[in-house]
């Protein structure tokens, strides 16, 4: 291990502490990545519950009271909140101090956040490929990133040491860390991630349409398709709507594409065109086996 | 237990040994529920790899002697064959033999077997709501039905003493059984499995059609709700095309509300109406509440 990686943050603070940053604040205690960790919170709720959990030292009463002194400033709101807690922190934010970030999008992130962060703090967006349908303090875990990726988004000027030491956080977490550009982070995460979710959303919400006793039994039946699409739409609902909002170009690209697609296996279904779906059917296979055999990689 | 519960069949044919009739080939060997088990397949190597598994007393190279002197008869394989399948067993079929079924869709199914079968035989057809994305009679488990639902639609004719016995077989199975109206089964399960299994294949292949780079990317990052999809879309390509052909007017039924419905998520998306998404994510999350609260009943 290097020197880097054993080297701890003096004090931590995590503005928001749902499932991913208290997840985080576990591993930085378990790993003793820091001499403390404070952690804000919207909520008094959220406060007390982080506080009774003691996987935070201190919790904090305004986000300004949490970065006061911290060389690592974690954002974990919802990404439609990043602008408002930029404001409110910036001017409190130390020398030197690292401010990263666990949301979701990272181009709009970007566009938020760096203009309005001081020249003398470090700005290294992040985005832990982790997570459940849970939320919450109580929801998180310390091992939520081990085997999973964590993609850095730097912008061209940030310092290099800044993002190391942001990458050895994770890696301390169990992660594999890349870099990647935010515009093409938000196209990947737009098909693996935002476009799932949204299609479970939908198809849980068509449900809940449909007549009374017909729901009944969905619900009673759930097999094995639904019963996955209702864990995927039982996701934090503020959370997804920020993401949405705040990658609308890349959803709605990838979005355009899968109706299109969509529309060619209703009319192969409609006219009985059966060569047709068993062809695609036979093509997804083999999606499945490269994920799975990228994994034992 | 009653007594109908604990009468073996003497001779039990399988026609078809892929996953659910091989996990069945193993209650019934687990809880001696017949005398003698005979499975057929189209192919030799999965006649030989039944065998060599030691999950059936005897393979057949016909449907017609596998279902000789049979009093129970399971039908197991893609719904898309089971009128040949009939035409073939039909004179072969023993007096007062029960047959059975394994498939997704029940009305077509209905319309395909039942007037091919002779008068002196008992038809009853069933569904059990289990599975998963691997085939073969090596993918097969006993404890498949554990704990799920099978759902028998009998004709109003059927004999009830035959329904109750497959009833019977299936509670030692370990699944509880319903009894219900054909063409509601095949609404019922358009929505909770076969939509879902159309989408998850639709996004799959949409990927597969990226340029190359990208469709690398979103492998190596496959998170949560992209792998869950690729997982569903592995399934038998030739047994989920059948579906599709089987149950056409439920699926093309459900997909039509539901593409009504992503076109109002994607204009909202667009015209970024953050409460139209928020408000449908908040109500997803009720239908996961009820499912689980369902489980645990």
């Amino acid at each position: 291990m290097s020197e880097t990686e054993n080297t701890p943050f003096e004090r931590v603070a995590l503005i928001g502490i749902g499932l991913i940053c208290s997840s985080l604040a576990r591993v930085i205690q378990r790993e003793g990545l820091a001499r403390e960790v404070v952690a804000f919170s919207r909520t008094e709720e959220t406060r007390k519950k982080a506080a009774s959990l003691g996987i935070v030292d201190s919790v904090a009463d305004t986000p300004e009271e949490a970065v006061t002194g911290a060389d690592l400033v974690v954002l974990g709101t919802p990404v439609g909140a990043y602008a408002a807690v930029a404001d409110t922190i910036a001017g409190h934010l130390a020398e030197g101090a690292i401010v990263t970030d666990v949301g979701s999008v990272k181009g709009s992130v970007i566009d938020a956040v760096a203009p309005r962060l001081p020249v003398h703090v470090h700005f290294v967006p992040g985005h832990p490929l982790a997570g459940t349908e849970h939320s919450g303090p109580d929801a998180g875990f310390d091992t939520l990133f081990q085997g999973r990726w964590c993609i850095l988004t730097p912008l061209e000027e940030t310092d290099a040491a800044a993002v190391e030491r942001v990458a050895a956080l994770w890696r301390r977490a169990g992660s594999m860390v890349d870099i990647m550009d935010p515009s093409h982070h938000d196209l990947v995460l737009a098909i693996t991630s935002h476009l799932p979710h949204l299609i479970a959303y939908n198809i849980v919400g068509t449900v809940t349409d449909l007549e009374d006793q017909t729901k009944r039994e969905v619900i009673k039946y759930a097999a094995s398709g639904f019963r996955d699409f209702t864990r995927i739409a039982a996701s934090d609902p503020v959370m997804w709507r920020d993401i949405f909002m705040n990658n609308r170009e890349a959803v709605l690209e990838m979005l355009g594409r899968f109706t299109e697609d969509l529309s060619r296996l209703q009319r192969a279904i409609r006219w009985g065109e059966a060569d047709t779906l068993e062809a695609l059917f036979t093509r997804t296979r083999d999606i499945r086996r490269q994920i799975i055999a990228e994994k034992q990689a």
